[in-house]
């Protein structure tokens, strides 16, 4: 494809996806395709000879969409709103445009610093002090496997450049709760502590961590002759968005020099507005830090900011620099390929950077407070409605509900939840992801999709209402 | 952004990644901007309220492309070739558009199906046999880190599960060779196996590992109670596109049970022909295998294709299923977010899919066989030139080259290596990156960039030349 054939296909392109934003509504949210349904319309074998763009467009259209599930559609509540921004999307063709990588500072002297000044303008934004530095990585898991790791080498004093976990003592243990992401005992494991060395520490009523329960877990495995090594402390969880107490668990991790990290891959957008900053007290206590701002911030995936207090230490565990990536400038520049997993690296502060100046950070503040405000507006009709429940404190966007019609508790209730749930997915009106809290489903609603507006939160508690009290025949 | 904001601003912005792809060689290749250069162009805070689109593209032409060195530019012959595709561009803009994520294969089937068939496509253009399933990664990088932690777990009977590496009795060891990329060190270290067991084994004149050597490594470690966990072999190395025999060293894997890692990040572009596929020869007895499509095949990054033939033992290492991703067709579809580090995915499999289609995969053969005589009528220029010498044998579109003026030894002749890369480089005419080759600085030029023909080619020669010959005064 030449630059001409690019200039007009591309022009098609952007029309389309501008039809289909404005269109979403259109579609059923949830894709009603079944499985295998879009792989048996595709050619088995590749094309030998080129097709025309139009043939390609016409399969997007004709097969991709409808096996779509639209989180860009106003009645999305499934999972957590995501990769939105338009301005955020041309800042990632900006960036695949230009065909640069960074694998080092002089490969593409822009890429990385255009990187600096973007995570710390966020950095600004959600008012961490300027002790932390900044990077780009692909998502939370990624970032808490990188914490982890990191976390592993402060506690055995760098055994990967010896003899490694095989030749440690003692075991390292890593705390968190049961309502962390699942991540965070996959990395745990991916990083070779086991899965009996990971403690899941008591919570409270509302779901967050309790420090005495941490403070007790750490001491007793001191005493037994393990070493504790690294917290991760979730600020809005994924079930509930339930909110670890930062402050006293940043000071049990002081005291026992424990790595603290915070996972704050969701809730860590809601911090550019100053009246939720309470959430995350005591952040400035932790080691490192993730913040995804191709969530709720609308960003485009994959942006999730990585902070660190010690860049010193994560190059250390992270460095390789072998003689083709060497060059003049590298003593006095970033090489952000040891500050991370992969070595190559895309210009994705572009995508970041483009959201921001075309948002202002006072319109990605107004949309966030318009999504608080809608939240609370369905927790209260939910309240003050018989046999609703939310279940769950609502500090952001996220409801926890469930409709009780009376007697029917256990698994029956479950079997009517999963049910209604089903029924408007299915249905094609809502999307919604039930999960499981204290042993029984619920359905989460997760508002904030960037063309929800009330009318369409006001819309989906007319349908939960309609399937699930008909459905339980109340 | 509204979806008619971004219809006029993508317009716009389509345009200017034509205008610059169509005019890329009016650049110097190299950057020319100095550290912090870009940064303090850059406002320190971000702004409070939005700008307009004209502003950001304004910055982008004035501030960024200055600061940026030419992947895209016929005259870049550093690193690999990579990311260049504007058909991949356009997948990719599609997958950004779209908003789209793949936490399950419910949460938008076409993004899992495309991305089965389209891994399955390249698996047939390079001719591998149907037993092997693949999966896009980010990078190489990731990819090898992926099957070192399964081969750790195959070692140890999944130790994870367990009390993981602090309770193994027998250290674990990866062989590899001296010439393999920084990122299988890298990997091997944060996967836990320790610098004292990383071997590296011995390689012949032509850079590539010695089966020989690998079994005798094998069999004293096995002597001295450590065990063998898993072997890495090259196909391509990055400073001289070395294959290291497949085949023998296959067998050996297989007699020790130790698990075969294929890193053809580089050369398995190549193998879509069928003149190419000699140097792969063995890779069938491998356990996985990475493959960047986004070298130089063109894929805009990031896009490797990891394939393995036990699909079943990466999902027991990677999985996780937390009740919010449950849903009732996980029994009969692929998950990808068990198959590899991250949960979130993006449509990644577009920006392939879109460019085998536009392209086509005579396309595509069509392009690399342009680049493979571009390289051997330069390694013949060069071999009957007095003083200049080609280092290595060049299978594909990577010369290691030197300018070796009588009388110049050592240091000396290091001195004068890196002296005229760096005049070339700094003159903005071409773009080489140097590298150490048996402990003497080279340098290489790899052949590739979409808009690099002959014509580029001879011009280079005839650079190469002029800085060389003319700075040592011969």
């Amino acid at each position: 494809m030449t630059p001409e054939e690019f200039r007009r296909a591309g022009h098609r392109l952007v029309d389309f996806i501008a039809d289909y934003r404005a269109q979403a509504s259109r579609f059923p949210v949830m894709a009603r395709t079944a499985p295998g349904e879009v792989r048996a319309q595709l050619p088995a074998a590749p094309p030998c000879d080129p097709e025309p763009f139009d043939a390609v467009l016409a399969d997007l259209e004709r097969i991709v969409l409808p096996g779509l599930s639209h989180w860009q559609h106003p009645r999305f509540f499934g999972y957590f709103p995501a990769n939105s921004l338009l301005s955020s999307v041309l800042g990632d063709l900006a960036s695949t445009g230009l065909g640069v990588l960074g694998l080092s500072w002089q490969a593409s002297p822009a890429l990385t610093e255009v990187e600096e000044v973007a995570t710390d303008w966020v950095r600004q934004m959600v008012d961490l002090s300027p002790a932390w530095s900044g990077v780009i990585q692909d998502t939370a898991s990624t970032s808490t496997l990188v914490a982890l790791l990191c976390a592993r080498e402060r506690a055995t004093d760098f055994s990967l450049t010896r003899g490694s976990l095989v030749a440690e003592k003692s075991p390292l243990v890593v705390y968190t709760s049961a309502h962390s992401h699942s991540s965070v005992s996959k990395a745990a494991l991916l990083a070779g502590f086991g899965r009996d060395n990971v403690r899941t520490v008591d919570h409270d009523a509302a779901y967050a961590m309790r420090p005495e329960a941490l403070e007790a877990a750490v001491q007793r495995d001191v005493e037994e002759g393990r070493k504790p090594c690294a917290v991760v402390a979730t600020v809005g969880t994924t079930t509930s968005t339930a909110l670890d107490p930062l402050e006293p668990i940043a000071a049990i991790a002081a005291r026992h020099h424990v790595w603290m990290h915070v996972d704050a891959a969701l809730a860590g957008s809601a911090m550019i507005l100053p009246e939720c900053r309470w959430m995350w007290q005591g952040v400035e206590g932790a080691d490192s830090l993730v913040l995804n701002v191709h969530k709720w911030l609308g960003v485009s995936f994959d942006c999730a900011l990585y902070y660190v207090r010690s860049p010193e230490h994560l190059v250390r565990v992270m460095s390789t620099n072998p003689s083709y990536l060497q060059t003049a400038a590298d003593a006095v520049v970033k090489n952000l390929r040891d500050w991370g997993l992969p070595l190559g690296r895309r210009f994705r502060a572009l995508k970041l950077w483009f959201a921001i100046r075309a948002e202002g950070v006072a319109g990605l503040q107004a949309r966030l407070r318009r999504d608080l405000a809608n939240a609370q507006w369905l927790a209260g009709e939910i309240a003050k409605t018989a046999n609703w429940r939310v279940l769950a404190p609502v500090p952001l966007q996220t409801l926890c509900i469930r409709h009780e019609p009376e007697g029917l508790s256990g698994p029956d209730l479950d079997r009517h939840t999963l049910a209604w749930a089903d029924r408007i997915n299915r249905g094609g009106q809502a999307y919604l992801t039930p999960a499981i809290l204290d042993d029984r489903w619920m359905v989460r609603v997760s508002i904030g999709a960037l063309p929800t507006e009330r009318e369409h939160v006001e819309a989906l508690w007319r349908v939960l209402r309609k399937e699930a009290e008909m459905g339980s025949g109340y």
